[in-house]
């Protein structure tokens, strides 16, 4: 057991305050990890106010970690000290269920172990990584390239798996026209890898206020939707649509914009309900569906495929002693794209 | 021109009674078809009542039509006099679009032209399958294959297409789960389709009722929807549900009951508006879709797919003069399983 700096909430909508956490003794296919660096995901405010429901306080949130391994069990046959290595929102599964072997272990049957906010194998509660050291099984670590920099890397290990396993999923790839709905931290990841994947890039976001910002991250197109003209000019033109926003949608409206065959993907989790006429979802075999994060094969995939298009995340650094009024920004959508956490400040 | 017997609805909700169309000359792309029998489909009555919005009158219904080659236009190269044929929910359609390209007809950016109720290229209303003869593009005709009787073969044109198509497209097959709701003319040809395609099939109806009819067509597991059991016992256990209940159903319940991965998919077209909400729709990436019959090549399939599985529909032949009362036990659900009309008796 090892007791480290961290940073948390000490009950439902508390504000975070610094604090410590003890971490497990490396077990034999363990990896301490030194953090450098965590991302601050819409998701750590959303469990952190309990909007998911009831959660486990103290809370440590964060999953979008990047550090250097500092220690390894005799087991481990991965990583190696020294080594750049992420985790990012889960930490265990039961590794048996079908999904698991399928490498989709963020739909294991019994429920994977999420990074934060989750009870391991050992009964105990997991915390995240607003800390300066964390503790993994090695199967739940990846793996950072040296060509990408741990802190704009920090936020693949959610935002950017989030948005690569759909795109993948789905084929996003030339030819194909995708659309990312919201141009927040998700949907600049979303717009970045869907370009770098080949697709036409569509960027529909409230207003154009962001355009500048979404061309350069490699849209073709920006449309705001509070231009009712923005439906019938792009009806039927789409293949995918990723939802990036977890407020309530005129699903029906959206679903029109699609092709033959085209999908439309919800990445968000709503905290409200949001009823829908299935009668607008009908017609052209056009699917509605959602997808999390990704497994870990595909969570790897990812960051190399980042590491050979030179793609990361547009990145705010801050000190912890920054992180509710990173919170309040987030919230106002006033983050340009990804707060990430210097853990040296922890 | 030519005047045939035909049984129409003179107005919208009226019953049907015997009359006469014309049928256009025979052009140089055109068979005339004798038609021997013709199916009684439940969007028959939805569209002479009008529950699908305003419609052209009078009506002669029917788009499941077999019969024989009577006469040929001089450019048809496709099929000569006595060929056994079938015609389908559509007679024609742009021919030019991405829809069409792809043999997707059903989803023409124009919309296809409809066997009945709908307009043709040359301005006249179309009249379709309850009559003694139909003329058509030879492009919108489909062979029948010597193994397959007229009589419970015109079903197929509709019923058949309608459930085959969504099978193929979502890869019903050797390992795979499928789950058929309600077993009426549609789900019964799903069932048999889908155990023919190799796939495990269970029936989710209303009731026990028609138990023993699904089994014997090759469902390998019958439930009840009544009973709540149903949907903890099957709780993530499909790969794809085919819906061809028109009525609102509780989506999110059926949800649950689909693996990772898997789909619903609505084939009926409802009346009514189902409000979902939305959050039910959400995780393990399984998704909510729609099918349309299926385009012209496909047809051709599965009536060739039909005739190597000894594949055909469960049918009541009726006189052209027991329509009206065929409508009223269709929509009681007092059909086993798909009433066929004799054209010699219109």
């Amino acid at each position: 057991m090892t007791t480290v700096a961290a940073w948390a909430a000490p009950a439902a909508k508390a504000p975070l305050e610094r604090t410590t956490v003890s971490r497990r003794a490396v077990g034999e296919k363990d990896v301490l990890i030194d953090i450098a660096f965590v991302g601050i995901c819409h998701s750590d405010i959303h469990q952190v106010r309990e909007g998911w429901g009831k959660a486990i306080f103290p809370m440590v949130p964060g999953h979008e970690i990047a550090g250097v391994v500092a220690e390894t069990g005799s087991g481990v046959t991965k990583y190696a000290i020294g080594d750049r290595v992420g985790v990012g929102c889960m930490v265990d599964s039961c590794r048996v269920c079908v999904n698991c072997r399928a490498g989709l272990q963020q739909y294991c049957s019994d429920g994977p172990v999420w990074t934060y906010n989750s009870v391991g194998k050992d009964g105990q509660p997991t915390y995240g990584g607003y800390a300066q050291k964390i503790v993994v099984d090695e199967d739940f670590v990846v793996r950072i390239p040296d060509a990408l920099p741990l802190d704009a890397a920090a936020p693949l290990l959610c935002a950017g798996i989030t948005t690569y396993s759909p795109l993948r999923h789905w084929n996003a790839g030339p030819g194909r026209s995708v659309a990312v709905v919201g141009l927040g931290g998700l949907g600049h990841m979303g717009v970045k890898i869907a370009h770098a994947l080949g697709a036409e890039v569509t960027v529909l976001s409230q207003s154009l206020r962001k355009k500048d910002d979404g061309l350069r991250m490699g849209a073709d197109h920006y449309h705001a939707t509070a231009d009712p003209a923005t439906f019938t000019d792009l009806a039927g033109s789409l293949d995918l649509i990723l939802n990036t926003v977890s407020a309530p949608l005129d699903f029906g409206a959206y679903f029109s914009l699609l092709r033959t065959d085209g999908a439309m993907v919800n990445l968000g989790m709503p905290e409200e309900a949001a009823e829908v006429d299935m009668q607008s979802l009908f017609g052209l075999r056009r699917s509605m569906s959602s997808s999390g994060i990704g497994g870990i094969p595909e969570t790897q995939e990812m960051l190399d495929f980042c590491a050979e298009h030179g793609v990361v995340a547009d990145i705010e650094t801050i000190g912890a002693d920054e992180i509710n009024e990173a919170y309040e920004r987030v919230l106002a959508s006033d983050v340009r794209y990804r707060f990430v956490i210097d853990t040296a400040t922890v």
